[in-house]
């Protein structure tokens, strides 16, 4: 099966992140720290320094050994005399990373962090700051909604989550209609990553207010990513999701959102193990999608668009995005290299963006700036 | 000044339930513990059983000393062969409560646990079934939407975040507009305490559902009731949070949202020190709001009554509700017994309702109580 190998790659992808091993040399630390703008209020760890360093801080006193582990990497932290152990990191790429601390071989989360869905648990995030990061900044600009909805799901036999950004203006004016993009998390995160560590919504609001992009209304879901063990993956079965999606939140969202309902307005991108579930509904659901985003996800070949050619006709806008640092690893799976992939499928006449986030590796810095980039393409 | 005295109160009441010292003796425990319902996906523990103890279970292989900090006491947890520590509480009172686990000094959140926003950090929780706990139950009826709102605030020269609740239909019939209550949080909880741990959301959908109250918009913002130390909660200063509500962001409200934007259609309510804020409020402002729910938080005399006629006159509904183990405590603040004044009150011609949630103390049970019975009341 060719999805069984691209969810190994995905996994290959996720673990060189969450990573293992590696030590690092004597540095020198530069000492100008800040507290991260993650933090929960009015706590002063952990901070960030110009290099990206990660400087972790808590008291316990009586513990023998206290680690930060962030990257794949678990840093030891110094004990001073008064039981408070502090350290930090090796320089982190800019922009959101997971970590914990680990206290005498027990891993929780730091108390000073606020808390993100992602690594398959509630735990510690941390933000790098990036020379970029006004896109997703709160500024004093019209701000859209993110409404938490609970729809019914007949197929799961339950209420479920989802949120919806409506852009400003939404509550307004309410004769106006608007398009939508379906927007998927990666494996082991869910549906508050995007609105929580991906600030979805600020990158949509500033870009409204710099008529960057056309409003558009914003949905997203659990993709039931987690329900399966994580060594598990390539069993991973896309019909109660694309069930949920297609027969139930769709037109839950169609019936109770002022959307324009119809294949030219709506999009539907993911992240990781979301963008293979974008590419393979949208795949499947050409009548349902006219925008495809696929973040650190996979790509479409030419031969996805024989056996589909249904998608190739009705799709506006194919955009593929990696980290560059994704890109090093030579293969991204069984369609080959994205980049080439997507050259190739322009040859045979698709609409597409390739995107390459500087710097970045398989982390959410490259999807805050994939959405950014797709955005303005969209329902053009 | 009676409000500096009350604050004093209220610390006492909140120090009585986040607690100190106690000690139980040998107590046999049932073994017929269960997930706790405010686990994490896929989380086995912590654990709550019949009796309502709570069971944390953590590994820590290296420790020397893990506690479950729980309801003001700490109980100690064993260490099995495998470094796994475990450990159970006294009964704790049905309903909803903060926790920490202690592992050598350190005092961080349960990675077993979801994350709550109150004791003025995002940490555990945790839920003790409570033999109500249908009324704030997720079921298969038709659900309100709760919005994330950016408000713009001069005063305070940001965006400040509300979540509102829109009640099942808001969105399929544009035309009707609805009257709103504007509800607080306590010290140490912030504007996601009511929508999480409070249910607010679920509580409108059951009692709507049920054809018990009428449907309503609910505001939920951040009261700036943390900005302050904790021992310095007699400075509190109302005027910030006060320009920011009836300046700010019930104008903000009343454009974006289809409201019934008059006095007789606006309700103010809020638990502990949000309820010494609507207090203060509603006194001072008896021509915004016509229902004023305090929980926990106080009551109105009729000094107060002098002082403010015209709360007297236009306030239309005065809910005023303890938990009863609350009430054990004689005096309730500078304004004396709440229930006597209550009954004064309602003697000098206001109409009243007093509430009592049985077998509860400072804590959320008796205010998902409390806003359960006060909706029915509202805007009739």
């Amino acid at each position: 099966m060719k999805n069984q190998s691209y969810l190994l790659v995905l996994l290959l992808a996720l673990i060189s992140t969450w990573g293992f091993g590696q030590t690092e040399g004597l540095a020198t630390v530069k000492e100008d720290f800040k507290p991260a703008v993650t933090n929960q209020p009015g706590k002063e760890y952990p901070q960030v320094n110009s290099e990206g360093r990660v400087r972790a801080r808590i008291k316990a006193p009586e513990a023998k050994n206290v680690q930060l582990d962030i990257g794949g990497v678990k840093y030891d932290l110094v004990k001073d005399e008064n039981g408070v152990w502090t350290g930090e990191s090796a320089p982190q790429d800019e922009g959101f990373h997971y970590y914990q601390l680990n206290i005498d071989g027990a891993s929780v989360p730091d108390p000073g962090s606020r808390y993100y869905y992602g690594a398959v648990r509630w735990g510690s995030g941390v933000d790098v700051p990036a020379r970029d990061q006004d896109f997703y900044a709160l500024k004093n600009v019209p701000h859209g909604h993110v409404h938490q909805i609970l729809f019914p799901s007949e197929s799961t036999n339950t209420s479920r989550r989802a949120y919806v950004y409506t852009p400003p203006g939404y509550d307004t004016d309410p004769s106006k209609k608007y398009p939508v993009l379906y927007l998927q998390h990666g494996f082991g995160e869910n549906e508050t990553s995007w609105p929580n560590q991906g600030h979805a919504n600020l990158i949509m609001d500033n870009l409204i207010a710099q008529g960057k992009t056309k409003p558009f209304i914003i949905v997203m879901t659990y993709g039931m990513t987690n329900d399966i063990e994580f060594g598990k993956l390539n069993e991973f079965d896309i019909t109660p999701f694309q069930t949920v999606l297609i027969d139930e939140l769709i037109p839950y969202v169609d019936m109770h959102f002022r959307t324009l309902a119809n294949r030219d307005n709506r999009a539907m991108a993911g992240l990781s193990m979301g963008g293979m579930e974008t590419r393979i509904i949208t795949l499947a659901n050409p009548d349902v999608f006219s925008y495809v985003g696929l973040f650190s996800g996979g790509s479409i070949s030419p031969d996805d668009l024989k056996e589909h050619p249904d998608f190739k006709k009705n799709v506006k806008l194919l955009f593929v995005s990696y980290g560059s640092k994704e890109l090093e690893n030579p293969g991204r799976g069984p369609w080959g290299d994205p980049r080439k992939n997507t050259e190739a499928v322009k040859k045979a006449g698709m609409n597409t963006r390739f995107y390459v986030s500087p710097g970045t590796a398989h982390e959410f810095q490259s999807w805050r700036r994939s959405l950014y980039q797709f955005a303005p393409l969209l329902f053009r």
